[in-house]
């Protein structure tokens, strides 16, 4: 029995799929930061080159893939789904557990997938420049490796509290050519006036974002550019999922449930939405989908479903979404990635709609899960993906007790290389399960901002 | 055009290739460190399984991979052939650049492909737990990961400088179950005498071997591994050319030249024997092969054709090889894996009748290299790989200025996200191209044995 399927290069999907044209209701549209008024293309053209913002608003089922787009992920796709026999037969369940690995991309995760898409389409609209902002490193990584194919330069604030403590990540995107600077920097308005206040601020993505945005709407030929939440970006990340349904279609199976870590949400989006596709129009009405977070961060199981900014300044546009309040910072959970406030729109409403369920998780159980995963399948996972990966060895205990052969499918989205440290940490039993901060986030929630009912 | 040339699970060879049948004159014998005379199976027994040392010394010329072993390598194997188109076109070179690319592996390199044999080997044995010393950690990492698929405990002696500088690899070893101890430990006899004249020593690989072989030696189902040099090493790793030959039929290609780095020699020999068998035996007497070494540890290319011992403490024994004498202690460049003072006895033999040449090059232009192709084809490659990678772009130059179509092929043995500091140090212009250092050369070949001149 073969533990990886394969796809030829040819079978790389030459489409994205853009589950908005199966909602069975429309998304609320984003809302001016100044004036809380639907914000259109106009609103968006400042940081955005105009076909990112046509597939922001969409309404398409499939969108073209550039052939220069299709060219760089030849790179490293189609990536393989393998089936993990070696971890079943530790776990000794009847399930089957399949997993799409995107740790085999330069950077390591799924974060190419747009970021390359992004670089091709602000170099086609004349654009010599991106900002950005990364947390841990991942998404700045990946925007510096797909920027170097379309000699574009790349500017990355980096939340500084990861700047001094991961070093690595920064010198990955300096070898693509970016240059990265820790935030709060004294660049920005947004960056001076925290640390006027602050000092010593070790910074969050909500300021990073800030910056970054600042950076863009304030520069010729400069745009921004975000790794995650905007529906562009989950259109992107479908590629994951088309291949998959490929993948599993070449074995005759289909996936009973579904699985991934929510950060912002692209990953978890872009490994399930071609099948979720199939569950909201009647065709496979019981697919059971499952979003994973942090219980330090909990923004699908405990947010309130409102129209919220996607940073700490309040300069991006307002999504409606399940949101901490944009003010929330989160407890230092070594899951880097699922850190943030909000969440996809799209991933959002389909939570609220009962199409997707959420979990929320320890960080023990989650290093629990992975360490038992590079035992028995051989890969490090990044701490943010082992979240889905805990879900999956729960439910495939499950299966163990009640006989089921269910087809368990879960977005394994990067590699750990550089999360060795909390690994370590894990081991020494230092990692803190921090509880639901509760009453920071009923703060947080005090300041959403009045969009009157909307 | 693709740019990755996959095979199917099924077609990982099933048989490894050993070189040694094809040899014009037999390798001439180990001799044992005690009488300087021969060494037989017995010599040999006190540290290794029979299965290995039947292996060191066979004739035939293809020995079967277990299914046990195949059932483990099918977890990244078979690993892709790359074209690497990009790398092509910013060299503007009518050269063809293939590599085979090793980095998908689990530990990231070639490594596992014999940690995974040795590992079954002993298990079948009756042995409990395997001693081995590593130097920057690829080694003992993929000991780790191998043992643990086979319920063996590991103990893995770290060049303490690595130790205490390089601590990824170390959690990830202990993340693989592995028991990791800095070296000069105070453990074995061996290392107990190193810190009675020196306290503070930091370590070297010599002394790291004797540490593990005294380990094995001295306890009981204890067996001592080696990540490189021997015969059986090289065997194991002729999977990598055996699938890389099947690839390029499938391409209907054949390599004009082939390219590897060399440290003890196992990653080169491995990628390139298979091809060379083709060479020596008179298909392919064309074939230029190409052994590429630091200008800092240039055994291949300065060294002495002679018997000396593997180990500082003259326990290991001995082997016919270039040799820069085994109290050698190489400049601190920062490609650790290739800083031994000596090379794989088939290798040696291959160069020194000719049918491989040797080529040494300095960190920076190494460096260089690595630079151009994470730019290029987006992987961050292993410092040591980015040696041969070295060689390959100057023979890609040089095609372009004669017009020639070459097809070249590289074996890309692993990923450097382990190595970023060293591509800081690289950035930052703090890279030393240190010269040979040829007054340490001739003090260190003052100590040979002397073996009455076999």
């Amino acid at each position: 029995m073969d533990e990886k399927i394969f796809l030829g290069e040819d079978e790389i999907p030459d489409k994205w799929y853009n589950i908005q044209a199966d909602l069975k209701t429309p998304l609320d549209p984003p809302l001016n930061p100044a004036t809380l008024e639907p914000a259109g293309p106009d609103d968006l053209k400042a940081i955005f080159p105009m076909e990112l913002i046509k597939q922001e608003m969409s309404q398409e089922r499939y969108i073209k893939v550039p052939d220069e787009v299709l060219d760089v992920y030849r790179l490293w796709r189609p990536t393989p789904l393998y089936r993990a026999l070696k971890l079943e037969k530790a776990l000794k369940t009847p399930a089957k557990i399949y997993y799409k690995w995107e740790g085999v991309s330069p950077p390591g995760s799924h974060k190419p997938n747009t970021a390359v898409a992004q670089a091709y389409y602000n170099k086609q609209a004349g654009i010599d420049r991106l900002a950005t902002e990364t947390g841990a490193g991942q998404w700045g990584s990946a925007l510096a490796f797909s920027t170097s194919f379309f000699d574009l330069e790349c500017t990355v604030y980096m939340v500084k509290i990861s700047y001094e403590q991961k070093p690595y990540r920064k010198i990955l995107m300096k070898e693509w050519g970016a240059d990265c600077i820790a935030s709060p920097s004294n660049i920005t308005q947004a960056g001076r006036s925290i640390l006027e206040k602050d000092p010593e601020s070790t910074g969050s993505l909500g300021i990073a974002i800030s910056e970054a945005v600042e950076d863009a709407a304030t520069h010729d030929n400069t745009n921004y550019s975000l790794g995650s939440v905007l529906n562009y970006v989950v259109l992107h990340q479908t590629i994951m999922g088309l291949e998959a349904k490929k993948q599993f279609e070449l074995i005759d199976e289909y996936p009973d449930a579904l699985y991934g870590c929510v950060g912002g949400g692209s990953n978890f989006a872009g490994g399930v939405f071609p099948f979720v596709g199939d569950k909201i129009t009647g065709k496979k009405p019981d697919l059971d989908v499952v979003a994973c977070e942090p219980m330090a961060c909990p923004t699908l199981t405990k947010g309130l479903y409102t129209y919220d900014f996607g940073d700490t300044a309040r300069m991006t546009p307002l999504l409606k979404m399940y949101t901490l309040g944009h003010d929330f910072v989160p407890p230092p959970i070594h899951a880097g990635g699922l850190r943030y406030h909000g969440d996809s729109p799209l991933v959002c409403k389909l939570v609220k709609d009962g199409d997707i369920r959420a979990q929320a998780y320890y960080q023990n159980e989650v290093f629990e899960a992975a360490s038992m995963f590079s035992k028995t399948e051989g890969f490090l996972l990044a701490p943010e993906t082992a979240h889905c990966l805990k879900a999956v060895i729960d439910e495939a205990l499950r299966c163990k007790e009640s006989g089921e052969e269910k087809v368990l499918y879960f977005l394994n989205s990067g590699h750990g290389h550089f999360d060795l440290a909390s690994y370590d940490a894990y081991h020494q039993g230092k990692l803190v399960d921090y509880e639901y901060p509760a009453e920071l986030v009923k703060q947080s929630l005090a300041n959403l901002p009045d969009t009157g009912g909307k």
